[in-house]
């Protein structure tokens, strides 16, 4: 029996991504991945609800950084201002991961129903902003629209990143994400 | 046998939205929705893909309907003026659907895998529009910027327009969501 693994998640993601980018999402099993990392298929879904979930694993804890970030920053900051500050300072945490975020998203891209989880994964994100901004005492109505436009911001953000030199900071691309939609909804 | 029914993507749609509120969307199946709509379970097949697509059958339809009247709009007209011109004249046609749309989306949003296929279908949008800023000739950086913005103010404009008085305009809405989306990115 496999023992107890306080990384077992890391490892399943990890197990996970080059088997389904061998076989595809669809024929690789949770008993494939399981074994593949040297775990139990009771061990996957004490981590994850189905398989499609082991490939958000870094997505999950990403609104609650950013969240923290928000949390830290003076309250005499505008909400434009804290938003943009939490994602950069999230940001920062995600900046060795590029080469794996780019495996899963080739994956995730590939598949409609992987897709989806990624677009409710980013609106989770929404709600941990616009949840964030309303502790700050945000007009209610400022922080559901501001939280939209944070998550589209960081959405063309990590497109930017991913498509980019390997070496550009993810902070740059959310600087240069959000100074394009100023212009585009200036227009 | 039933005879062929060219209302029948609209009658099944209309036979599943009482089914998914009174027995929720889990346990209808899709021979129930057919046989409540005079119809078989082919013919269910044959207009849509899942269950679930049964309520996105609106939705379908409006990425080509804000296409088509971006097209009509004069090349002089800037890409943004022509994005919100699009989207307003489309939401013109969806002005007197305000009840089944709110149904709809009481249902969508009780169940995460419905809520999943509404985001994805929000990404059809944004490439629509995308697609037709191309066609116009606008950079396809900000073509893709715009179409992601657009996208959210559709979603902001939607949430106000179902959450408002029942005669008040959608594109009302979504000229009132660009303003506060530009009060947000400007801050």
């Amino acid at each position: 029996m496999p023992r107890w693994s306080p990384d077992a998640a890391l490892r399943l993601e990890a197990a996970a991504i080059p088997l389904f980018e061998e076989h595809g999402f669809g024929p690789t099993t949770v008993p494939q991945i399981a074994e593949a990392a040297g775990l139990t298929t009771r061990t996957f879904f004490r981590h994850f609800a189905d398989k499609r979930d082991v490939l958000f694993l870094r997505d999950r804890e990403f609104p609650h950084a950013v969240s923290d970030f928000m949390a830290s920053i003076p309250p005499e900051s505008s909400a434009p201002a804290t938003v943009r500050a939490g994602l950069t300072a999230a940001g920062r945490g995600i900046q060795d991961w590029r080469q794996p975020i780019a495996r899963r998203r080739r994956i995730v891209h590939s598949e409609p129903a992987l897709h989806e989880r990624e677009l409710l994964q980013r609106h989770h994100l929404a709600l941990a902003i616009e949840e964030s901004l309303n502790q700050r005492g945000t007009d209610p109505r400022q922080s559901h629209t501001l939280a939209a436009v944070a998550v589209t911001c960081f959405s063309l953000a990590m497109e930017r990143w991913l498509g980019g030199p390997t070496d550009r900071p993810f902070e740059e691309c959310v600087e240069s994400a959000w100074k394009d939609m100023r212009d585009c909804v200036d227009g």
